[in-house]
């Protein structure tokens, strides 16, 4: 790796190094409240180095889905970014609806209709110490862009299903630090590389005591052989805003349907999965990622095969978010790719 | 805060308005090997927002001090680096000497002799999913920066001593997490700003069984009545480069001198600080830091004086850094500021 003494650059060839640095992206638009605008260029798609999120870790973030030129389920996101952003003390001016108008804003420079939203909150630029007491000014980044791995195929878990493994090595995350969605995801990224090494795909993580807690990034679900919905309660891990869809459609359509007969929030033991209590179990997350599990650990859970209320409930989030089933419609914010 | 609807920004207007965000600041060099280059710059001191770094908490980082034109206790510093980097699963193509080098080279550039350093190493930019898979190429950035407050007081915590404060909402780290210096810091911000509201100033962890463990970036150190130099093991903890060189010092020159009567590291429960056991006690960190602490929740401790080991200590770590005293010579890189 020892090439040559690296020498101070001139703006141009800033410029031109990080244009040659980037392939096509799926990247369409970032806004930045530091810069007071949008970029659509994803050479120059970047924060600066001080910014506290960036070595400080004292960011919060969240999504949503752009889904046919509306932004699905933005409010409750948003709603979490910013009880995200209380918990972890970040002081900033915008209200709910500033901070919806600058996704949808960014959203409107995007060129898509389709794609995934990130956004930031973030305690600002102001220097390398750990206090935000040096960075007089929060900023708000947002990037609209579009997921599909280039020129890979779109993998369909619904298809195959997955694999888990339960994650022995990677702690779990103290109750704070799980219930502020920040990016302090280390130990995500930890349980998910664990998981793969195992043979699994996410990774479940097991509390002391043997509960099922959360996936890396995802939040566990179970249907017991009752027919009961059953995901862990929220403390100590993520407040997932699709498991909660997920227990609405439960309780309301899928009850209507007979698919399931209850919707509880308990604690479920591992121990009771690998027994003949669970029919189905599978992830949640990312408003419309449902993966089922069909074998944890080596062992098939029920029968192996995906079940019918993964398979329902796939459909209805699918249904809402991209068409078909209009869903409520509190829950899109439209986009304006006119001004 | 409702403004004009944002619109994409031309890159000449990128340039202008980060120019015309940033007054004066401290930061002189950054190294990016994105960029293969050295900026100069602050305005273009940034980084790619698809870093995992950024998103995910996937980098760590490490420090040292630019004292007289000469890098004290880099290698100390980059065997913890790598260290980190390890347990965090960053896999990335540079040895020791490459890492140090790049820190070398970006402080021939950086128009100072004296100043702080910071450099992280990530698993790079690729997207926003949790997976490194995405990352093909690890990255390293690196800051030469002058940390003294602009137009602010240099201020002498060896003159007052500090008060310090138990935290008791903002809970401990996960051992893994604790051990690699990160920046997923969003625990230890919190705790140093829980410290600031109940009167201290870094803030004091204490585990579960009353244990002390550590500050939110600085390690504890206590003299006991009888001479000891005691500090918490490093199980839990971070394994902090200061209180290394505290705990060499101690038992070689200050044995010597007759200021400690031994060196350990042992748990120590809280509550014995507040009996008559602890005579000093001071937080140290980032090489020449040490911060005597002369009240803790309240109570003096031990005579509520700056103590001989904490001023003995204070005088070494300066004179090793900044000059008078030699130090030991493996622990100084030499800028070439030439080329």
């Amino acid at each position: 790796m020892t090439g040559p003494t690296p020498y101070v650059l001139s703006e141009s060839e800033v410029l031109s190094r990080l244009r040659s640095k980037r392939g096509e992206t799926g990247y369409r638009a970032m806004f930045s409240s530091w810069l007071g605008g949008i970029i659509t260029d994803p050479a120059l798609m970047q924060i600066p180095l001080d910014d506290h999120l960036v070595h400080r870790g004292h960011g919060v973030f969240d999504t949503c889905t752009l889904s046919d030129g509306r932004l699905y389920r933005l409010g409750v996101h948003m709603d979490r970014l910013l009880h995200s952003a209380s918990l972890a003390r970040i002081e900033h001016p915008w209200s709910k609806e500033e901070l919806i108008q600058m996704v949808a804003d960014t959203a409107g420079k995007a060129d898509i209709r389709d794609g995934a939203v990130r956004y930031w909150l973030s305690v600002g630029p102001g220097g390398f110490s750990p206090s935000p007491q040096e960075c007089p000014e929060a900023c708000f980044y947002c990037v609209i862009f579009d997921p599909i791995p280039l020129g890979g195929a779109h993998s369909d878990p619904l298809t195959d299903g997955i694999s888990e493994a339960t994650v022995r090595d990677t702690p779990m995350k103290p109750t704070l630090l799980a219930t502020i969605k920040s990016n302090n995801y280390l130990l995500n990224v930890l349980t998910h590389m664990e998981a793969v090494d195992r043979g699994g795909t996410f990774g479940i993580l097991v509390d002391d005591d043997g509960y099922v807690a959360e996936s890396c990034v995802l939040n566990v679900v179970f249907v017991t052989e009752n027919g009961t919905l059953r995901t862990p309660p929220f403390d100590g891990i993520l407040f997932g805003t699709t498991v909660r869809r997920v227990m609405d459609l439960a309780s309301t359509v899928l009850l209507e349907e007979g698919l399931v007969s209850s919707v509880v929030q308990s604690p479920i033991l591992a121990s009771e999965v690998s027994g003949d209590l669970v029919k189905e179990m599978f992830l949640c997350g990312g408003d419309t990622h449902l993966y089922p599990v069909i074998s944890w650990d080596g062992t098939a859970v029920g029968d192996g095969q995906i079940g019918p209320v993964a398979e329902r409930l796939t459909e209805l989030l699918d249904g809402e978010a991209f068409g078909g089933a209009p869903g409520d419609p509190v829950d899109f914010i439209d986009v304006n790719y006119e001004h």
